[in-house]
């Protein structure tokens, strides 16, 4: 449930601060420190899921009220005509946290391609 | 339920072929016909959801099972070592067929980064 080595659940416990969006029962919003837009949100389950490699059928419940909330919270920052989620997982997706998260990524301006080309 | 206008819900009918990677009763998976790396699936709920703006808590269920099912897939072509999970919603997100779909991107290659630099 809590990994005492996690980041993430060390920012669920209140041991590391962060610039909270959303809280509940299940589920936090927090912004990236490092954004890449001028809406760049981390959606997590309070819950500790490494990676999607680790979620199981029990999981889709939780996983799918992340995405539902994912629009209500974009809007709420202000990136109410659109936004793109990104998950990454493992090495080649570049998880850099190992406790699922989504990123949600918005602003004013359209965003660019989903990959940069010749980068893959 | 079904969209007459909507292209993948042509695909599940189907009524439009694809290269087809997995299928269920609620889910479907196929190749995107412009792939953006080795590995490049869209998977998709049966059902016409728009997009994430469109989805309700009634829809975490499918919404959650889609991302359970998305290492699965990732795995079964060939991207066990990491993936990135893409959804692009609205005008800014870059939302090309409204209905909603996960691209599930992998390959051998590590990804490059979340947005190429000075395009957002």
């Amino acid at each position: 449930m809590h990994d005492p080595n996690c980041i993430f659940c060390k920012i669920v416990a209140g041991e590391i601060p962060c610039r909270k969006a959303h809280e509940d029962a299940e589920a936090m919003a927090f912004h990236d420190i490092r954004p890449l837009a001028p809406v760049h949100l981390l959606v997590i389950p309070k819950r500790h899921i490494a990676t999607l490699y680790d979620a199981t059928p029990a999981d889709e419940g939780i996983l799918g009220r992340l995405l539902v909330l994912a629009p209500v919270l974009a809007k709420a920052q202000g990136a109410g005509d659109g936004f793109r989620v990104i998950m990454n997982t493992g090495r080649v997706g570049r998880q850099e946290v190992q406790h699922i998260h989504l990123h949600v990524i918005g602003g004013p301006d359209t965003l660019g391609p989903m990959l940069p080309r010749g980068e893959h």
